[in-house]
């Protein structure tokens, strides 16, 4: 028992009622997942599909020329466990038709327009299949701005975006997910020997625990670093929480409504 | 003086004082933006440089190989008002590139597809100029949906969404939008011979005096139909409105983490 520990059954049980509940309300019965290979997609496919069946659920793998080959087999395996229908789509050539312009261009620039593509390709397989698109996001990475706006954090409904990572992985085990996905570093994939915690500077384990300090128990960062975590980690976990709060909202509007003749 | 009448310089200078505000917030002084020849992207860039200057601004005209010439020459005519570095960016080779698997698909998701390759490469070119994207989405479209999801609608700010499609017109006429701009029937250009007003079934200036007495004056569509409003269209317009709230808000997630062992 610490921080994290959630019942699991209960989780997984709410979180598929939720994700029954929204498809009641778009009246759909279909949904399209993108399955990466990690551990937070397949944990939401997991709860998708114990929503709404097998059959409801299609998975899309979506794989840029320089994805690993491992990536694609975790995902086929998460596919597999699950009996659901699956399909890859390159997204290379949408990728590398507008970086003919700029071939210099970085890595991150990159790594956000890959992420974009997946999105634009989800969304239209949902309107190919009148399905909705089941979101992958967890509660670190949004509170962190680690997601591309507009790209992996979009979908219609997000069912682990309430879970720290260290209670996705825990989900994850309780659900039985395959090891191989469990087992590996987090990563995006986006380049060659990315991990996420290397990208970071900070494991997920620091993250969680700093995290649920300054949001949950409402800590300042000095009463989190008194309880013994290295100061600079928590100013760079705050100031990533601060800076990425416009990630996590629409689009502000003035109000100009107001401003009669 | 109607319902839609406010004070059109009063409404200027707030809606710059909201974009320095936006641009001083997230500590950058670029912006760039999408122009379409239509009229709400161009009051949104009247209003930018307004705020920040005509250096500030860059302009983007993303034509797909079926927008027709006029989108073009108008988004231009904005440009050459406002005095803004401007550069054309084709989106067809990345939309063909995924169509190829889909010959026949319906015009409505390669509307989509679009909309949403538009803010990739918006979204990329604020990452190459260290840019803020600037919004042109206006009220009446939000309200009625009638928007791409993660396309159109996904921007830094929004200067003009507060304001409804007739206001944004009168605004127009009183910052000089360029008349060519002003007097064309709306289009999002997405086929040809495309009008919203045709798609819609509807005139922008019904949805207004239906919308605006249904979200401001909060009547029922009884209400609204007793004042004169066609029953049928009244109807359709509260339903567009309701069946589109998903893509007003970021996506729902389920309360998991008071599900404690």
């Amino acid at each position: 028992m610490d921080r994290f520990t959630l019942d699991w059954e209960d989780v997984a049980d709410e979180a598929a009622a939720f994700v029954r509940g929204r498809m009641v309300a778009a009246h759909r019965d279909r949904m399209v997942i993108g399955l990466s290979g990690g551990i937070d997609s397949a944990v939401s496919a997991f709860i998708a599909t114990r929503a709404m069946g097998a059959d409801s659920l299609r998975a899309f793998m979506l794989p840029y020329r320089t994805s690993s080959d491992r990536s694609m087999a975790d995902a086929q395996k998460v596919a597999d466990a699950l009996g659901v229908d699956h399909e890859a789509i390159e997204i290379s050539p949408m990728v590398d038709a507008y970086f003919e312009r700029y071939p210099d261009a970085e890595r991150l620039r990159r790594a956000n327009m890959m992420a974009r593509q997946r999105m634009a390709v989800l969304y239209d397989q949902s309107e190919r299949l009148g399905a909705l698109v089941v979101g992958t996001g967890n509660l670190t990475e949004a509170l962190l701005g680690y997601t591309t706006l507009w790209g992996d954090m979009a979908c219609a409904f997000d069912p682990i975006g309430d879970l720290y990572k260290t209670q996705v992985r825990r989900l994850a085990e309780h659900l039985g997910v395959p090891e191989s996905v469990r087992a590996k570093a987090p990563t995006a994939d986006l380049w060659q020997g990315q991990t996420d915690e290397g990208e970071l500077g900070f494991s997920y384990d620091t993250a969680d625990e700093v995290l649920s300090r300054l949001v949950d128990d409402e800590m300042t960062v000095q009463q989190v670093v008194a309880e013994g975590f290295e100061e600079a980690v928590v100013e760079r976990i705050a100031a990533m929480m601060r800076a990425s709060g416009f990630k996590r909202c629409m689009p502000p509007v003035p109000s100009l409504r107001r401003l009669r003749a």
